[in-house]
């Protein structure tokens, strides 16, 4: 297999001559590149429900393009039947993530469409519901480049940028959160040197943000989490960019576990920590980090390795949090598509007007 | 194979009726608990060089044993001839772990009982060897037991612990340095819950750690490495003790990557962060962390699981550090066999008169 390259692989796409959802299968990765062509919606569950697809916005975008293949899929003239029919494919297609925020806020914008329409003809319904699940994508796509572009003023040519995980292009559509600085860098000649952590427990950087930063022609250098405040020392990184999945109204940020460590190593060596946000994700109804709820995920993720192989003994307990908060004293920004957060970030967050 | 105690498999013995080194071969635990018996030279070569015995005060005692075993082997009447040969076992011994600092120190002090007994027998000077012999295996035990009561005067009943990497007893010969206060603890009904990082990237505190304090029926928790401050956060852990590979005259300690990063979140939420150090491991010479050299490991560590399957896409660079230093000032106090050091250290370690 050739190029994987952003235009010849988006993450999501739509084949609508097929009918079809292309997605990149993300459990292969980086050792199989395979493209998915999915039209029926049980293939699309599947998809979601073994994390073929993951990423806050790529879980979005791919429920709203499933909507308008599954609205088009729906032989009925009558509308309330239509309805209801499309309702019930939403509800199944909810149950694939139960905790994804992103699928529920994305079902309900094409509930939204149907609500909508009622009264209207079905054949219109399922061309708005197309037309809005596009949107929603071309959305996420300028969504990262704006954050890129703003991240862009924060960094020089020459850089070193570490980043944490994969909010990468691999878990939106194109650009990625934290890498879009890296892809317009690129695309401009920056000369970044860029440095992944691997992510424990799943290594996400080391098997997709490293991959897919290989994949558009950067040469990234794989860490192990434990290694950063090593590596800071070293004043190799002049800029922290992560992503996250909660913004809470005081600027604590939830994201990956591990980030807020990495964070603290930051500080020590003074260098710049940017957290990277789509205004979608901030939360203003959580006052602080501690109205954000932290997922407890399977022992086995850590202590066996790849469910293949016990690293840790039979019979012990593992801690797998998937998340942790940065505290907002620990972050120098947080990089939207509206513009670069500065602290005290409860003025700058409530002046968005979310 | 039943009870993998520290009572019925030591780390390192000598059966002197058989003539023979017992070791846990430690590169299969812990999935397989298996003893090996060696008594030539090749063969203990070979379980130093592909680290079946590692951990600092482990190998030290490991060389120390093999050269009575070496002395014993030599047929010879003419003390200048037996000297020479056990130079040259010493010497070809040294080659087996050319960075060991601790493999260094035993052979010297073995060269050092036949530089000091020529013109005896050669009969009195093998005994001497073995009796030398002995006594460093003898005294790495004494110095873990003191440093595990020293660690006992700063924890209460009930606490939680956690440690990094393996500074266990499968480092030393019992107890260890980090671990000595988990089994004296445990010993006396402490009722501590503990905790082990898993230590990438080859994974010591999950295989060997929460191994062998689970035998000695302990019920350790795993966690990533980027999970220590989401832990520490939760006030789960009351103290956190690590072993260190040297410690500058200042404080500053070299450890196993990561333990400076844990000693950050430790500084940040305020919980106390011990270095568990032999005073052997004190290095004068070393003004400061400036001084400790810090070995740069093999990539593949990082980016290939246990060289079986990539992790990380081919061509990506890996950093991959084996130790990291700690800055004093995020020590609490370096607890040695003679006592527990405050800061500041340049005081606290000069008075040790070393």
């Amino acid at each position: 297999m050739g190029s994987f390259s952003a235009e010849a692989f988006p993450t999501i796409a739509l084949d609508e001559a097929a009918g079809e959802l292309v997605l990149v299968d993300q459990t292969l990765l980086p050792n199989e590149k395979k493209l998915l062509r999915l039209s029926k919606q049980e293939d699309i569950w599947e998809a979601l429900h073994t994390l073929r697809v993951r990423g806050a916005p790529a879980i979005g975008v791919t429920a709203a393009l499933a909507m308008a293949l599954a609205a088009r899929d729906i032989e009925t003239e009558d509308y309330s039947v239509f309805e209801k029919r499309f309702n019930e494919a939403a509800d199944y297609l909810a149950s694939s993530r139960p905790t994804a925020v992103n699928l529920f806020w994305a079902l309900d914008r094409m509930r939204g469409v149907t609500a909508a329409h009622r009264g209207e003809a079905v054949a219109r319904a399922k061309a708005l519901l197309l037309e809005e699940a596009k949107k929603i994508r071309e959305e996420d796509i300028a969504v990262c480049k704006a954050i890129g572009e703003n991240a862009l003023t924060l960094v020089r040519k020459g850089d070193g940028l570490l980043t944490h995980c994969n909010a990468g292009r691999l878990a939106t559509v194109e650009y990625g959160t934290a890498t879009a600085v890296m892809y317009l860098g690129h695309e401009r000649d920056y000369g970044f040197r860029i440095y992944c952590d691997e992510t424990r427990p799943l290594l996400q950087g080391a098997r997709l943000t490293a991959f897919e930063l290989s994949e558009a022609g950067m040469r990234p250098t794989v860490l192990c989490d434990n290694m950063s405040a090593s590596l800071l020392e070293t004043g190799a990184v002049n800029a922290v960019f992560t992503g996250c999945d909660r913004v809470a109204a005081n600027g604590d940020s939830a994201n990956k576990i591990g980030t807020q460590l990495l964070a603290l190593a930051a500080k020590r060596y003074g260098v710049p920590f940017y957290i990277c946000a789509p205004t979608s994700t901030i939360d203003m109804k959580a006052a602080s980090g501690a109205d954000i709820p932290i997922e407890q995920r399977k022992p086995e993720e850590v202590t066996e390795m790849w469910y293949e192989r016990r690293m840790a003994p039979e019979g012990v307990s593992a801690y797998n949090p998937a998340f942790d908060v940065t505290p907002a004293d620990l972050i120098t920004a947080i990089v939207t598509e509206h513009g670069v957060l500065r602290p005290p970030y409860t003025q700058s967050i409530s002046g968005l007007g979310l």
